[in-house]
């Protein structure tokens, strides 16, 4: 009978959730954290204490205002971050449809539907012996290739794919996380474009890093490019995948639900990765 | 072995995700959004638009950064949002561990772990033959149980719990949903003491509605205090629990990760239900 | 000769200045500072510290971002602040041009042009003997007369006046600020009807105080419907008046210029008194 | 008598206002204004709008809330702002005295007292014949020099110097004001660093002109570091000199009075001229 059926596969999928890891893939949102600087950073503030304003019985409550950029913290780009000749993803031109107020009509982040999807990681810093990437490390296909060769890994159409530099570990230290600790200017290892082309061609629905840009930075965003506006994949930035790394974890159900910003090009979000079994 | 173990109750996890409806809970964000009137209101602006700045290549991003109060919009209320007498669940003293700029010390919303848990759903207005409940319309446990009985619903330990009102469909006329649309004060349905301490009976991880407020309003707050303060009950308010209702779901996995904002007192969510099979 | 003339009455200008004193009438803004419970609290942090990005010869800089209500702070309310029967001052009807994004389309703080006007100070907790008038303390034109006849004051068409209860000094005590301390709703004293009729009837520009409202709360609001819809006159509220009290100054040269925020109902503002000679 | 000649010299000050042009300086805030790339933009929202709450008597009310970057629209400078090698003005060491909540701890925009005094305007654009200077045009002491010889200026200690380019107009033009309209970077006219020496060499209390930045973009920002730095001279962006320049005037009391915002490097401001009879 249906619902027989469907209460049964109800606690299979509980079943197995309860037999999973859940890893955390987010880092926190803190006065201070690191963002990059074309980014508003993230303000905080108790609107109210405790005691403050007392009501019958004692009872008081507490609560906060916050203010950021959509792009600051763990988030993901909207396909609509990023165009090209004045076209984003599928030609759609943004002329007529962007409004300062509004956001962009198309192809905004509130369009994403919640990702429930296949995930790797690719740690490319662990075979390197490293605990993290140089800033000016270009990760390319080569790499890559080699990870996933160790690893057994075939990243599969319509997976979320995650790229660990192990720059997560700098979160605390935001000058370190932005500009490697050298100089004025954001640096930090990533792909360039043959990178970026390597993973289009899988066909995947996101790629990821746990660095401020998915992407060699300094860069001319070549690789935003022919994700976003070419290829029409999403990137996810700031994650923390270090304990999917020191666990040795290389596949999981990715799990991340944006923000329903209304024309938004990005979302703050907080990427689970479950891990069944072992 | 082991690894073929995990890949083959991944490939389990996956299938079954494949073969689920995925509801979006959540309501958009938007600039005029209801808002209780005590948070911070919602706002939004590009930061930049495609064409203000152009790199070689015709390449051009937009960019948006948004404020508002973190129990704006669908949300979840961290266990430190109440304190009764000075002290919150768990007898933690709100003294001495509270800073505007800090947020709170103990029981905030970056210490909720990421919740992937039965869910219910229990559609109060639907048997009553009514769109929405009225404004003053207090839900006692009468009506929690009568729809448990109708429709053979047990709620279990750790479940996460919701009630329909029927208020969600009010989330585009703001003075509708904040006050019913009568008169100057918040007013909406909800439970009192009474239907809190029902659900709080079942020991369940978190209730939550489609309402403003997860109590009938105006209240002294007793909900409130009865679930976070004295029994450790998250609340989930301003959800959409439209399609549920619709498609007469009451069972399912919910899903949702609250954003780790350091010392906030609730975080913005967008939870999904996870309806397997059928 | 025209130019001459003018330097000369320049020259004046700038000679009376220099012998004039000035009074800092604004509390300062700070992550945690008082703010009525409806609206939005203050919000900062730096966007970056000096040495997050050094630029070539040891060059780096700091920025911050806020946020904030219009109404936090010393602040002062453009006449589209209130309405009554849908109507702001001159009968202006709100309908269809109000927007969330946009504001109020008519008689916003913009509009407000800057203020140098004769101002005035009735010292009210004064001559009563007291620091701070009681939180219940309503003042009515028996008061404000008494401070008139005592001190010589005149008060003029066009001029700024203020009443001082002594409230300024709980500025860094917010919960006292907003309730007097005691209880859990706003409270403190002020002008009731029959006080705002009083001013009224004088015809001045602006009216303010040193508490978080220019009228006794709680209240129904009634002093800003007069001043504000039915009058045409400003109000300046969150004074600091300890300084001017302190010398025992009246009469001054009142100098505000309200930030030009489009359509908004508010803005935040520094003003100052000038006190020549003495 | 004493009181007597006080009032007396308030008449005569009042006397001289009344007779006063008063010019608005500053540039509008409105969602979509200019804003330099890494500042935080403008961001608004009404909280409520009339009628979403009605009080007794059919009152209503509306309110708003904003967010921003200090340097955003029409602000000044605090000389915390730039560091040189570690050191603010002065030779205050930055190191131990700035946190992300708090801002810096010395020479921030708080302790700057409201602004009265002599202030020059250069208009650089009308003697050349132009609108408005071309976007990488330098203002070299030169072009000062034939200013101040033509229109026989001398710029006193403690003067506030502006200079005009004629960009104010640009201010509905975002991309136009931030980047001429040309490519991806800022750019803009404005004094390197010798422009700058000649007017740290005046001796002035602040510089200020109508471009987003007081310095020829892009730059290494050495008239930043001599002016706020070196000299202890306060900056002044984003001022609209366009009547000023219409108008002939040269010569005027400038008024502005920055918000106090403990810890920042900067503040929005409201300044105007006053310029006396003609």
């Amino acid at each position: 009978m249906c619902s027989t059926h469907v209460v049964s596969d109800l606690t299979e999928l509980l079943d197995l959730l309860s037999r999973s890891r859940v890893y955390d893939l987010a880092q926190p949102w803190f006065t201070g954290m690191p963002h990059y600087p074309t980014h508003p950073p993230f303000l905080y503030s108790l609107t109210k204490k405790h005691g403050d304003l007392l009501a019958d019985g004692g009872v008081s409550s507490a609560a906060d205002s916050i203010a950021l950029g959509t792009h600051v913290g763990t988030h993901i780009d909207a396909l609509c971050h990023f165009s090209c000749d004045g076209k984003m993803h599928g030609g759609v031109e943004v002329s007529g449809i962007q409004d300062y107020g509004r956001g962009i009509d198309r192809l905004s982040v509130d369009t994403v539907t919640p990702i429930l999807r296949r995930g790797v990681v690719l740690d490319v810093a662990g075979p390197l012996g490293v605990d993290s990437l140089p800033a000016d490390f270009v990760i390319t296909p080569k790499y890559l290739e080699a990870v996933c060769a160790d690893r057994g890994i075939a990243i599969g159409a319509g997976d979320v794919v995650l790229l660990r530099t192990g720059w997560a570990k700098f979160w605390n230290d935001p000058g370190r996380y932005i500009t490697g600790g050298r100089g004025s200017q954001p640096m930090g290892p990533g792909p360039e474009l043959e990178g970026a082309r390597w993973i289009g061609s899988k066909g995947v629905f996101a790629a990821g890093s746990d660095t401020v840009a998915f992407e060699k930075v300094p860069s001319a965003m070549a690789v935003h490019v022919h994700l976003l506006v070419e290829n029409g994949i999403h990137i996810i930035e700031a994650l923390n995948l270090e304990d999917l790394a020191r666990d040795g974890v290389v596949e999981f159900v990715f799990v991340a639900a944006p923000l329903k910003i209304r024309g938004a090009t990005g979302s703050p979000v907080r990427p689970v990765a479950l891990v069944v079994g072992g």
